[in-house]
């Protein structure tokens, strides 16, 4: 049996100070439920916060690198997948996602949330704004949630996974 | 002198008679005004209809393929380009683009508009919906412009191209 | 009637004097062919002599780039798509050619070379070098063929597009 | 300190006993370095037996997918990145590696060899023929070894990874 890959996206420099409070507990909490965290890799935002949280509580970490740059590997990358394809690797970090979680939003995580639903991948919405639930629960329907804190989150993301 | 590319994106087998109206028109302008076009280049939906308006009216016509499936290819494309990366072609469609318009919307074209923002493309949304254009503008802000109509969307590019 | 598209690979800087003579009068006659030429795009090598020779022969030229450093296009490339994949563009290379012809050969023309007899399209190597040639035709068997001139490359491509 | 992470390239459905053979034991002897492997992921050829070997050895597993199709997927996987991209996915094997082993030869395996010469990774060839040792060895100079037993491969990799 496989360990489920639960893929957390949000902002890089851009996040909120919230955003990474809540990146760090999802992190903690993925690890905890014996999954393997999937993120954009770099050394900042959203991807450092969560893969913080999920190296400290234990879990494995991957990080799907949008450049060849090893410096900005986030220390708590386990597993640098280097795609050197820039934005393009966003269908990639959804694609190999069993679960999609966006935590904060920009225009890069906008990308992943509409590539998921494009890929019937199921996503939940963290903290991404009123806006930005309207528009993805209008195009996503069934396939989009909004959690309101991460344990909720992860309750979600159990229910997803146990469906048959 | 190199041409502008203007690229047009929008839903395949999910479009709405008026989207294909829109990008019909669209097409026939954009020759018009000797640029040429970029499109996803299936013979589906926005894709089919831009290339078809832009080729009628003499215009030069490119399609960033997602498949090798050489069935898929719009008659009306001159130029298929074939990538064999299913939506990770997205990004490669809004970086060879000079212009990005947006006619219509689902959930790949959605991705198109988030990863032209996070390129600092200019994206013009035609006939997207309420939800789109609040959320768009929101995380896109001077980057993304809303037209009424395909010459009010041509306006705008001529603009945006006409910028130092 | 589409028109074909020959893509043509080669060295940049590592490009020799002879490299880059024959690669201009391939470009010209591509376009005296009728043919779309695509290459790598890049002011470099073999992609800069191609481009010359065919665009000022009053051919169409494809430049498929590897970043979005617009610096590093070609001013003899006509259509540049910008694909920001470093050398994971090789693939879209030699998906979108009709035919591929390697002139030169470095790593990288070796990648394009060994994608398309995976991908099946026929290859012929122009001044590959003896290794190469031995190389590629034990691992290509029917569909890499060696050319001595840039008029036999193009006789040899003409058969090629002839075959049912 | 991240675990190094050990390419494994090499035939799919065309790989010859003694290639599965050689892969079978190369995977072995990766895991009990305590490296982590990376294949093409696919459960076909040297890919399904070099992550046989270092799964059945207590080895973590990463296979680097080409398409989305999940019963594709060796059973020895155990971190599946999908990345729909077909053969442009052998960019990201190569650059994801610390160190690259050919074992066997054929076009695809090929490619992934010239890539990481391209990008200036070690690879090490085992049972890739004389041929194709010759050509690698010309392109390659100094990247390129050729090891005639898994024992040595390691051994070469070893010092590799030890050098500063």
């Amino acid at each position: 049996m496989r360990k489920s890959i639960i893929g957390v996206m949000g902002p890089g420099a851009k996040a909120r100070d919230e955003d990474l409070a809540l990146a760090v507990e999802l992190g903690r909490l993925i690890a905890e439920q014996g999954w393997t965290l999937l993120s954009g890799g770099r050394k900042s935002g959203v991807m450092e916060a969560v893969s913080k949280g999920a190296s400290l509580a234990g879990g494995l970490t991957i990080g799907v690198l949008p450049t060849r740059d090893r410096e900005m590997i986030s220390d708590y990358v386990d597993i640098p997948i280097i795609t050197d394809m820039g934005s393009g690797r966003n269908n990639i970090n959804v694609l190999s996602s069993d679960v999609v979680i966006a935590c904060g939003m920009e225009s890069g995580t906008a990308s992943e949330v509409a590539l998921a639903i494009k890929a019937e991948r199921s996503v939940i919405l963290l903290n991404c704004g009123a806006e930005a639930e309207k528009f993805f629960l209008k195009i996503g329907a069934s396939s989009v949630q909004v959690a309101t804190s991460p344990t909720e989150a992860i309750s979600k993301a159990k229910l997803i996974l146990a469906a048959p």
